[in-house]
C-alpha cells in the first residue's frame, strides 16, 4: 500500500475531493496546513489578494491506496489541484508497510 | 524505527494516549484533522449528532517507535479507539530511516 | 527523495524556515501540532509559563528532499531548532517514492 500526500490551494479541495471518490478512493485525511515553495510565498495570489507573508495557507490531504492506483491517483489529484498558476502544490508518495481498519481489525489492503 | 499514523475519533484521544503510555511509547505528536472513510462521511455520528457534512473532525497521532514494537503499538491503539461503531478510524505504518533528538543531538533508537 | 518531518518549539519555526532557506531548500509544509515527549509534557516551559497539561503546543515541519541533502537538512534543522531545554523537539526522515510539482506536472527530482 501507499499513502499519497498532497498540499494543494485552499479552495481547490472540494474538487480534488469529488475527483477522488469519481475515482473510487475510500477515504482521506485533511489538515490545514502553509507553506511556501520555489517563490518563496512572495509573489502568491491567495483569495484575489497578493501575499506579502512567506507562508501562504494550504490544504494537506492524505489518501491511503493499493499499488496498483498510485500512478492514477497522482494524475487524478493532479488534475484536479492544477490552476496553471503558482502554488498550485506538490504531491508525494510514501510507503505504508500495514495499514488497520479500527472497527472491525482489518488489515491490508482489505483495510483500505 | 517506524512511524505510525492513526486517524481516530477526537473524543478517543485521552484514552489511546493513556494506553499508549501505558505501553512505554516515549512520546506523540498530535494534530487537528477531518476525514472521510467508506460512508463518505455522511452516516457518521460526532457528539450526538448526525453529520451531514462530507468531512468528519477527526484526531490524527503520529508516533516514533522501534521495529519491534510495531505490533503491540497497533494493538495497543486499535484497541483504545475502536467504539465498534462507523468510523473508528485507520491506522498505518511507514519506515522511518533516521530519527534525532534535537535537544542531545542522539540519532536511532536511542532518539526515540 | 526524501521527505524530512521535524516537530519544533514554535518560536523557532522562523529561525529554522531563515536557516533552510539560507541552506537552499525549495520548500517547506508547516502544521499546527501539539505533542509529548520522555517528560509527557509534565516539566515543559512554554511561553514562560510552565504547562501543567500533557499536550504541548509545536509547529510540525516537513521538507521534501534530494536524497543526498539529507544529513546537511538534518544537521540544519537541528542546530536551528536547539535551544538546550527539554522539548527542543524531533526530526525523522520516511522515504518519498515519488514526488509531482502540480503546476508544471514534473515528476522526481526535478519536481521539488
Ligand atoms: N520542498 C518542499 N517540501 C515540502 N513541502 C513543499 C515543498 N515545496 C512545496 N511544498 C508545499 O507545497 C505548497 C505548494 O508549493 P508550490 O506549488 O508553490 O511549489 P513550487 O515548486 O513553487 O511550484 P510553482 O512554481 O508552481 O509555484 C507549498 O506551499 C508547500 O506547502
Ligand atoms: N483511504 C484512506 N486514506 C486516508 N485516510 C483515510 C482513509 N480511510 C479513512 N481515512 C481516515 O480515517 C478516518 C476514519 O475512517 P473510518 O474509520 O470511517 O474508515 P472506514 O474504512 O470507513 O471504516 P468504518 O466502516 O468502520 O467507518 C477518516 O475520517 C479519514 O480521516
Ligand atoms: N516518540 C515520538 N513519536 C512522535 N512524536 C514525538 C515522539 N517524541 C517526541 N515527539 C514529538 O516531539 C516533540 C518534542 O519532543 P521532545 O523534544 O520533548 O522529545 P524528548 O525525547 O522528550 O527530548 P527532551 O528530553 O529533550 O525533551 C513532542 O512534543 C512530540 O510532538
Ligand atoms: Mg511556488
Ligand atoms: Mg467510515
Ligand atoms: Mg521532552
Amino acid at each position: 500500500m501507499k499513502l499519497v500526500t498532497a498540499v494543494i490551494k485552499p479552495f481547490k479541495l472540494d474538487e480534488v475531493r469529488k475527483a477522488l471518490e469519481a475515482f473510487g478512493v475510500n477515504g482521506m485525511t485533511v489538515t490545514e496546513a502553509s507553506g511556501y515553495g520555489r517563490q518563496k510565498g512572495h509573489t502568491e495570489v491567495y483569495r484575489g489578494a497578493e501575499y506579502t507573508v512567506d507562508l501562504v495557507p494550504k490544504v494537506r490531504l492524505e489518501v491511503l491506496i493499493d499499488d496498483l492506483d498510485v500512478d492514477q491517483v497522482l494524475g487524478v489529484i493532479a488534475e484536479a489541484a492544477r490552476t496553471g498558476k503558482i502554488g498550485d502544490g506538490k504531491i508525494w508518495v510514501t510507503p505504508a508497510e500495514a495499514v488497520i481498519r479500527v472497527r472491525t481489525g482489518e488489515t491490508g489492503p482489505d483495510a483500505l
